[in-house]
């Protein structure tokens, strides 16, 4: 085993225990048999605000958690994140835990295949891209980058499948407000007949609360968030699902957990549960 | 000692240990010779909503912080709400922790002071209201209430009256929104000269984001949150302070807290802290 790199990430075995329960079995059997096990993953203030504003990185959580989400993307087979996160991030998508390919392990072991909604194909990436660098050092894999475009541009063609990428077409209406609606349940089954059997669903804001929403919430397997205790202040990038109502019109919460545990960890606290649905 | 009501409430001795830390000195040292001990307690949800609208008393926490709610209450001179809580919930404002006064306890041991902010007297209250009730069941004490009407109604001033009760005039200057703006450093040193050692600050959204800013979050001793498995969804009242900027014009974080514990409490989370200033 080569020496990892300096950037790599330790997750003491200690800190493992409280989440195994909580994780894609490691025989790869899935709840349902044509998606994967779907894990919903965040880190947001007390204000419930995953960034100060659209298109910046805020460094919200500590060491560890970063370490955690390190640990949890080992874990498993794809990490999906929106358009805006990669536009504002530059994302690398990988995991930097010692012990992965590229990171004291062999190949790719482990590292996680990242994929991308973008609907209208706004990710203008390149070779110079954060993601292809690491693809290049051997420890990311090429994105997959979930499309309404059915014919996108031959060059971002070619550069994906350099690096053994791919685009993947699929139909993602328009919303009467312009915005796009992924349909979760086409989405999930798309990402499992391309052979993943498990899913970390990272961000944006608007990915996590069109998952929230009663159509596709019950496809969530698994929260596993992390609180840190700070308020970005009003105008953040909020995880707030929309208002729900009950059969008289009254306002009612929109979703909740069950299986509930909370671990302090350092100075932000992760929230595990299952949605109750 | 007589036995206590059927409503009264258990705080164990074992959860107790973990708050004693956070609480006002049980000898009646204040941090600032001229201003109460200042605990800043409310509950959110996930999306960091006390309520699901204005007006409505949203169910959030689970019994075990309710007692913890009461427990708290036991141990502060005074528990301060702003008026859009008193006309939500009707509330008791007392404290119903077993051994108490009104509840096994001797006269009003230990049953905090009730102040509401009203700057404009929009609560409606009369010999019905809850928190008279309970003052005439020995169960709870009447309320100050903090205004900025110079000569309130001479009727309410009695109903005040016969119970202990009181108006307190404080100019509260109003904003170019037209919000009333509460001088904390004002109100606080107003109560301490009232004889309050220790204040805690309930809600609602109003005077919790108002206290947050940075001219009054430094005369918060002590924050004591409670976090519930729920998001209420978008619409709800939001705890998050005024967006705040650096120097070059860039948003930054709001508010911090330093020294955090968390205390996973049944379902809900507890957070300790102080704001770091």
């Amino acid at each position: 085993m080569a020496a990892p790199p300096r950037d790599a990430l330790e997750f003491p075995e200690a800190d493992r225990v409280f989440l195994e329960p909580q994780l894609p079995p490691r025989d790869g059997t899935t709840p349902r048999a044509d998606m994967p096990f779907t894990t919903l993953t965040f880190a947001t203030s007390l204000d419930s605000s995953l960034a100060l504003s659209p298109g910046t990185r805020t460094a919200l959580s500590g060491p560890q958690s970063k370490a955690m989400t390190h640990y949890l993307r080992s874990r498993h087979d794809g990490i999906l994140i929106g358009v805006g996160t990669a536009l504002a991030d530059d994302p690398g998508l990988n995991c930097r835990i010692v012990g992965v390919g590229g990171y004291g392990g062999e190949g790719l072991e482990s590292q996680p295949r990242p994929i991308v909604i973008d609907p209208s194909l706004r990710w203008d990436f390149s070779d110079d891209s954060k993601l292809f660098q690491l693809c290049r050092e051997g420890r990311g894999r090429a994105p997959w980058i979930v499309t309404t475009v059915r014919e996108p541009p031959a060059e971002k063609d070619a550069l994906l499948k350099k690096y053994g990428g791919q685009f993947i077409s699929l139909n993602i209406p328009t919303s009467e407000s312009g915005n796009h609606r992924i349909d979760w349940k086409e989405l999930l089954i798309t990402l499992r007949s391309n052979g993943l059997r498990s899913v970390m669903i990272e961000g944006g804001g608007h990915v996590i609360n069109s998952l929230l929403e009663p159509p596709y919430m019950a496809l969530i397997d698994r929260v596993i968030m992390t609180i840190a205790p700070t308020w970005l202040g009003q105008g953040g990038v909020v995880v707030s699902p929309a208002r729900r109502f009950d059969g008289e019109g009254n306002p009612m919460s929109a979703a909740r957990l069950k299986n509930v545990q909370w671990y302090p960890f350092g100075e932000d606290v992760v929230l595990c549960g299952q949605v109750n649905v």
